[in-house]
């Protein structure tokens, strides 16, 4: 059955990895979008049947506008989260003779990429000039065109995959510690095998002028032993210092545990969303394929 | 006595604008710098006395890149806070013949801003090509300097005080819900008055596999009837998933309850790091000057 996914474009981006990783079937197809709120958009129009977008990263936190989009925009269930390392490489475009750094004058990149290999720069091309756009991927694509000059970019795999370029150096990150969590939201459930780790996603509106409100939410998880992962607080957008907070439940819905702790929460005068509940999908660095756990 | 204050630039800015109503006695220096970072390295180098920086947007929540400075790159206490309203305002280049909407080509200013006006622009601006810039700032010095295009600029109230231009419209704002906090930060004590509200702020960091700990943390100061107005995860950045958490505690720093919430929470492994304890000014929409409450 064929099915087609929006993800954050341009093409060969991380997030167009993240999509062909979990959805290796063949027929499908994957259509990249300018933006994370057009991605959610066309899922939500039927334009196409998944949205793929970043939602945390370890370093650089939550993309507020996926978590603003889903709040306040739309309402697609949260169907599948794939975790992925981030790594960063070196490519030049296609030329007879491989470009060695010492000839390299401009390094192209987004500006969080260059960030993240500050030390492999300073180390290797502390000649070189640094140009910021708008993408990793647009990086490649503008290195490939301009294959006349000894430029590189610091791309994600899939560029290797996309534009004429090739490799110099591979993973010249300065940390490990470089994760993204990306989601998988959509109309229509998606035929997941069984997994050993699920996660369960809310919205939580607090009453307000409630003091040690967020306390009494956490108690009815607490209590019954129900573990948290994550809770960020965005704003309401009607004022300073009310907020909605997304929590992230270690578990899969149930009929029990979670219910009773929603029906808690909405008897204390706070709004619960129910977001999703889903499997989560691993890549682990340097594996070829992802794992479930 | 003379005081130097780095704000975020470039001149015209919202964030000059708070830190002049902040400090308004004669002689203090008020100097634009280019980015957050720059700013209070700024500070905390010595170069100035004191760093005024955007801390959280009711539409747009914290500003991630301050949260992330504080947490891991300098040790500067918060000093004060300012809470502002931002209205949008429509400026033209000084003419002769005031410009009539209906010949304007071309607005001007940052995507935030233009986003924040869109009710207007789709009423009165329809036909106006949309050119985003990276500060409302910018944007009033580009109708400025191009004086002879029949351009506008969204900008602050601040640019008009700056760059030679007149006002076409004030409060062009789709909703009156817009505030951004400003807190002042530097290692010299700052005299204010006395003020009816004061906030500390505090960074915790939970121990590892702990789960629940988040709620005893708030334990700490449900019991105490300490009321906490935010809360707020930022990633350690040293795997996916570990989050420091900073907290808004809705009182002065004292001698008993305060050291009391944050002994038992290092007893119960969490490490707590004291950010400030300080004024809250607030600035009343179309009011004149600021209040302490």
């Amino acid at each position: 059955m064929e099915r087609t996914f929006a993800f954050l474009g341009p093409r060969g981006t991380n997030t167009e990895e993240a999509a062909r990783l979990i959805f290796q079937e063949k027929g499908n197809r994957f259509l990249p979008y300018r933006t994370i709120p057009d991605c959610l958009e066309a899922a939500a129009a039927g334009k196409v049947d998944y949205a793929v977008v970043p939602w945390e990263n370890s370093l650089e936190g939550s993309v507020n506008l996926t978590l603003d989009w889903i709040i306040h925009k739309i309402d697609l269930p949260i169907l599948s989260e794939l975790i992925m390392p981030i790594s960063h490489h070196l490519v030049s475009a296609k030329r007879e003779e491989p470009l060695a750094l010492s000839q390299v004058t401009k390094v192209l990149s987004h500006p969080q990429a260059v960030a993240q290999c500050h030390s492999y720069l300073h180390e290797h091309l502390p000649h070189a000039e640094i140009e910021y756009v708008s993408s990793t991927a647009e990086a490649a694509r503008l290195v490939s065109e301009r294959f006349e000059e000894p430029w590189v970019a610091i791309s994600a795999m899939q560029a290797v995959h996309v534009y004429p370029v090739t490799l110099i150096a591979e993973n010249i990150e300065d940390t490990e510690n470089n994760f993204t969590r990306f989601i998988v939201l959509g109309k229509k459930p998606l035929p997941f095998p069984e997994s050993e780790k699920y996660k369960t996603t809310i919205l939580v509106t607090l009453p307000s002028d409630f003091p040690g409100a967020l306390h009494q939410v956490l108690s009815a998880f607490a209590w019954r032993r129900l573990n948290l992962s994550r809770i960020e607080s965005r704003p309401t957008k009607t004022g300073l210092g009310n907020y909605y907070f997304v929590i992230d439940i270690e578990q899969k819905m149930d009929d029990v545990l979670l219910p009773g702790a929603f029906a808690e929460m909405e008897a204390l005068g706070c709004q619960v969303r129910f977001l999703g509940t889903y499997p989560v999908f691993v890549k682990e660095r340097n594996g070829a394929r992802i794992s479930l756990r």
